[in-house]
């Protein structure tokens, strides 16, 4: 007996559904759970399902692709432990957070290492245990400092990248090469207050809630598909170090939220926008 | 063409997605959107699909009911308006919002009558030309005052009745005869303040957050299955009366957003729990 | 006996609330409420106290403007019900929860009539005995309609205009002959979404929460000191236009909410932010 | 220049504020922040006022002692760290969550020692260089256990015990002992759920929004006065355990929220409820 998630997206045609059960069937497998979505705006079909039973994980790839459109994406997924690497600068919070729940066995990935470009985070991550790299920007350029990353990044294995307050843009470049694998926290509910110092902009503008946006990283900054935000509510007694701080709660929940459920496979991107299922 | 909306439940069993999904297929229906859950403890499988094509309402109802258990409970509904009844008291909040909705089109439902043990809210609803008919408790007993609004009821055709701050308990009597027909606001976070003037509890517990909760009326008292629950801040200024007053908002908005559920076939009821989809 | 609201705003100097203090306890007055504020980067003080007893309000006035600062704003105010002019579009949901509360004895307002640019709302306003003003826009251009609404306005005495979803944009003339009148509810979480359709934009952008703010409004479209705001999660499965029924519900508690606080004469207007006391 | 924080709470008697301004005014001291509350039922009257200037302790603090009524509780507090110790059991997410706050400076509090009746949480408390105390509760009775933990308190300094997480009921010896001095994080939204395993109760209540609460603890059980309480939505697909991991969340945000009041002195106990201010 095994357990697999069966990901699924293609353009929407009758009887995808049946044809699909259909295999699970008569293959002999449970489906525990299922759900299922159409986008009816752009035709577009997307369906997650679990499934447990006896089955070889090519032979059923297989078998549903025999059956729903060829240009369908197909993923049968046996659930294991994915890698990530941490990017960060000088705030722990985010860290913290994801260090927690790595030491307390609930974030279901293993942290091949935290990058950062100061060295404040360092003692912080050798409490853990898990290898700390500084990659500097003093004395180098952006261009340079980004070359030096992707060799430190080229050593590493891991299937996402995990921007937990990481204070750097990164260019076109970098955001390609690791297309869809990049995943920020941003300390904003956007759209509202893109770029530098949201909480300044927030103080400025006299807003009564504040939030923080959870999302893949495109080469649009601040723009690419959201996957978890929250908010909390403030007053004219917070100044804008006071929702710094009171938004850092809510920055730390958001990205573990986002990170359970990307690495629980549960995370389909279409468009700009995310089915979270 | 038409559409339907197919409610399933019944023990779960391997197979059933595909089964029920064939006779989509085979009948040549749209699937335009589905959700299942399967309740893990107690084996209990439910579906709802909205389908759209050409189909007679018996056939298909036949057809599903030749494929899943015996035992299942299926429903093929056409969209269609429901018919409630409001009972009310003095309070105008939750029968004023469900009045609004109802003039803009956006309730789903036809109103058949408001009935209330006071006079108060004769104006308010005669100012929507809906049938207002009072039934005053003076002089009789609480068992005498069920027996006239059952007779009022008796006369008039309804899906559900809609106690919209209904300040007056019901008899077991009462609530079996109309089973999972009642759907309640209760002015409290249930189960927290169960009973009478919960605003008064909760100011008395000194709570930082209060809330309402609307859910379908058993004969217990404050426990039947839970459609929907929303929740405000409060602090020390707040008087119970503030608190009541807050909470009035959260009532209102958490009982239509229950009926807009219950009018759409949206929540299935299982033991003491509802599986909204 | 009598209760007065005392509202003080001027330049922060030491000794104000001593000397403010001793004015209520030397013409023997207690204090029910009292709360203060003052924004540090400004050096602005902002004070609200609730005081009660024997006193005429000019004396009380003009003994409070002898000690404060010579440029401070002191507002001494009786409660009573202020006097509003709705303005509304098409859309019913705004403008029910006020007559609903207005019905109720809830709004602490008077409201003086309805103006709308479309007759849609004309029955519901009726329905309530309140006077409904259309001015039409047909044949006519933004000057000269903004011209008429100026002429019905001015045959009207009130103390604030709430724009209860009134989908037109106001100009600079008409925003500044009302200046700190308007009150305004946005469809969406400010600064989020500025201008048309907002819900269609958040649809388009894939967040996972809506909001509505409430603001006074200037001559920077969207852009005046935010009131009150509130949020509804959303996900894939909201179409925009379910967005925009979710919404609904939003704005007008945000929009009820932002009223309730400026008819008792709970907010400052600082810069572009407010404080509420 | 030092600054501090004046707290005050007595029977209220017109001329207060007054009186206590005065005493600052004629020491010259600024106040930085005033906050209020009269509480109407109860005649009481709570103030904290943050004050700077040139100043000795206890010739303020006698010097408003001189203007209040004698039964008036008036402390003149400096800001400085608190020492906590903190009580725990398994789970590492509340202790976690205050770890990375004291490592990142964040915390206000300096932690004189973990002490828990497993060893599950040794590893995470020395990552971080703090004592940890195992006090085993095999062989021994709930009465030996309680007075081997009050040994060991009794060799430690500290202003606040919090209980992180600490899964045992202590007794009204114990907690009358260190009355006021105790925080407990219940995993319920209280008064919903008192008692074990909360997270299970609100499965089979099937409610759709689950809490965490923040309290003194008193001799009653999980009745003592709340200090912040906050929710998370949850729905059907939600077993007892996801709901519990989702509750995690909540439970060290309130928790540490709490610390966060408490630790700056912003919280009043009147009776069984908090003002915070």
């Amino acid at each position: 007996m095994k357990e697999a998630r069966v990901l699924i997206d293609c353009s929407d045609e009758k009887g995808l559904v049946y044809k699909i059960s259909k295999v699970f069937y008569e293959m002999g497998l449970n489906i525990d759970k299922n759900q299922e979505f159409v986008d009816e705006q752009t035709n577009k079909f997307f369906m997650r399902t679990k499934v447990s039973g006896i089955f070889e994980v090519d032979t059923l790839q297989n078998a549903i692709k025999a059956v729903v459109p060829l240009e369908a994406h197909v993923r049968v997924i046996v659930p294991a432990k994915k890698r990530i690497v941490l990017l960060a600068t000088k705030e722990s919070h985010a860290l913290g957070d994801i260090l927690i729940r790595w030491e307390a066995g609930e974030l279901n990935a293993q942290i091949e290492a935290v990058i950062a470009n100061h060295k404040d985070l360092k003692a912080l991550t050798r409490r853990f245990d898990i290898p700390f790299i500084h990659v500097s920007t003093e004395g180098i350029d952006r261009h340079e400092h980004e070359k030096r990353m992707i060799e430190v990044l080229g050593e590493l294995s891991f299937d996402y990248i995990v921007l937990a307050k990481y204070m750097r843009i990164l260019s076109d470049n970098f955001v390609k090469r690791f297309e869809w694998k990049i995943i920020n926290i941003h300390h904003s509910f956007l759209p509202a207050f893109i770029g530098a110092n949201p909480y300044k902009q927030a103080y400025e503008r006299g807003v009564k809630i504040i939030g923080a946006t959870a999302h893949f990283v495109t080469s649009d900054l601040d723009e690419g598909p959201i996957i978890s935000q929250d908010v909390i509510a403030v007053n004219h007694n917070y100044s804008w170090q006071d929702m710094q701080s009171a938004g850092r709660d809510v920055e730390k929940i958001v990205l573990s939220r986002a990170l359970h459920l990307v690495l629980n496979d549960r995370v389909f991107i279409h468009q700009n926008r995310t089915i979270v299922f």
